[in-house]
């Protein structure tokens, strides 16, 4: 999407076809940096430190990490070594380690001079894949905010209330929960989108309302706290979020917090749409609460970073030091309170049935 | 309740006749400090920094204040000005008026000489009702949490959660939400207590985490996003929340996002009790929807004071510069949602009916 009229994807290749350029989230919305990765090493620091973070966006830094590591060894141990080495920036991703597949299998058997180049091909050819399939869950949602801009006869902005960023920074561009908000914006359509601050990591706040900014897409902040109030007040039109796992049946596991609103949204006669890549579908799994919920650092509660008067960005701590504490990162909203899912291939419903029609060859 | 084993209330007369104390509660939980009011000038600056807060304790604090005010210039001219002044300091207190009345009612037609000292009197009357209100509560409550520990077959803690803080501090002593906990407490019932921490004030974080661990309760901070996620995997066993304003049928205003836990409560079966003092029922009000919401300062979501690793406490920006906040500092939780209230006159159902049954010269 767009920065500042530029358009900009998250990672690229650099002109000087050695190296691979993103963009440093662990430095927004303060700071504008884009990071050459020349090295293995780089690539597993970006994903590790959370320069990159986001599913595709993973999988696609550790695509092009490979091609690093094969362009300086394309031997079979240096290829193990990298591979090794990229899975455990971020263990529990899975889409990393399908990247790092894929790319593995493009390259078997090849001669050594010629693997760092169908790595490239292979990186370049997932980080198209991932454009391709926000792009078409933008194209699938987009008539969801169309028909609310109809429903409020064509006057008025349309009101979309997100969690967590799941857009263009969590992807290669567009999105997933934001591709629908971004396609009916630049369509002309009046959006405008409410942005939960998403504690504890404040995504919302510091990226979701950045990525906004830039590519000029009204929006407001609020915390977490006020979308239940939003939605009482009419003042929301349909949710639209992301998720990181969704089981067969359609239960949806999200950043903490998204059930929350998901039963805000049934109180209130407001439609709660789930957007995602049919990647993050477990076709093992029917039951949510069978998901593992990662429980993480109690820092991220008690302390927060932030950018102090004098611009330095700096760590303070918000509660009485010791205090306990518990952070599970997901949540689970059970597949009756979700109103549709949006994929690459269409939209259907929270449902076997309705996941079963989209992707036949999956749902067995 | 006590600090670290010392019982303390939120505000007390000096030893030396002349002048009041109070916790500082802008200092918490990073520094302990109990500045000294001995003018009407620092009751009012005191009110209006909100080193003190919560309707009790601000009530408390504006008719010492009237004391300092008559302690050194009785006449009316003085009285006036001095109501005036503490009365501008938070101009939607309904408690700080009602409270500033009762002073001037308990001075009116006493000679120059006399009107200190009756002052004070109701000052510390109004003060000691406030305590036994709560003590009330605390007693009228007891039992949901006896009941808790008898479901579980007295074993293991009973989990209660609470958003923002309805404790001690915002009182005199005891709380409203938190009486029950401490009176549970105090009787050796095992009780723990989930903490949201309340953006975008965190007042969870940082008096309700204080106030428990000083007197120690076991508890547990979590972002606010967490407490669905918790009542779903049944760690939750009932909630407790305050209210700023009641109405007659039982819808409850509190702290933003008490909404979403009420939501959560019920499709959990988790029992969700509001605590009040019958003074915040607004007999003229049915529909909670018809209660005005304050907007607050954008600033309390894009910013927020912390800790430096120094110790120092200062304000971060949390968000893109300019970034376009709204900041409704309440939410209207339906009385349908609600299991029950617990006052100073015992439980009822959240309806006409349970209110009336109460307070029936009120009902009318």
């Amino acid at each position: 999407m767009r920065v500042d009229g530029v358009p900009y994807r998250t990672i690229w290749p650099g002109e000087d076809g050695r190296s691979v350029r993103i963009i440093d989230q662990t430095r927004l919305p303060w700071e504008w940096r884009v990071p050459e990765l020349t090295t293995l090493e780089d690539a597993i620091e970006a994903i590790w430190t959370m320069r990159v973070r986001g599913a595709p966006l993973i999988g696609a830094t550790a695509a092009y990490g490979l091609w690093l590591a094969l362009a300086r060894d394309p031997s079979d141990a240096a290829l193990e070594q990298a591979r090794a080495g990229l899975s455990a920036a971020r263990p529990t991703a899975v889409n990393l380690r399908w990247a790092l597949d894929a790319v593995a299998e493009a390259v078997r058997g090849l001669p050594a001079e010629d693997r760092a180049t169908a790595a490239y091909a292979k990186a370049a050819e997932i980080a198209d894949s991932e454009v391709e399939t926000c792009r078409c869950i933008g194209e699938h949602g987009l008539p969801l905010i169309e028909t609310a801009h109809e429903a409020k006869g064509r006057g008025g902005l349309v009101n979309v209330l997100t969690h967590c960023n799941a857009g263009w920074l969590a992807c290669v561009d567009w999105g997933t929960a934001l591709a629908p908000v971004y396609r009916a914006h630049d369509a002309g359509i009046p959006v405008h989108v409410w942005v939960d601050e998403t504690r504890p990591r404040n995504q919302g706040a510091s990226l979701t309302a950045w990525e906004l900014d830039r590519h000029g897409v009204p929006h407001t902040l609020v915390a977490d706290n006020a979308g239940g109030h939003l939605m009482q007040q009419g003042r929301v039109d349909l949710c639209l979020v992301g998720t990181d796992r969704t089981t067969r049946i359609g239960d949806v596991a999200n950043k903490i917090g998204t059930y929350l609103k998901a039963l805000a949204a049934v109180d209130n006669g407001v439609p709660f749409h789930v957007a995602l890549p049919g990647s993050t579908i477990d076709w093992t799994l029917a039951d949510g609460r069978e998901i593992p919920i990662e429980e993480r650092a109690p820092e991220e509660v008690t302390h927060i970073p932030g950018r102090t008067d004098a611009g330095e960005v700096i760590r303070v701590a918000l509660a009485p030091e010791g205090t306990p504490v518990a952070n599970p990162a997901f949540d689970v909203t059970p597949a009756g309170l979700v109103t549709g899912l949006v994929t690459e291939r269409g939209r259907c419903a929270a449902s076997a049935e309705g996941l079963a029609g989209l992707y036949p060859e999956r749902a067995g």
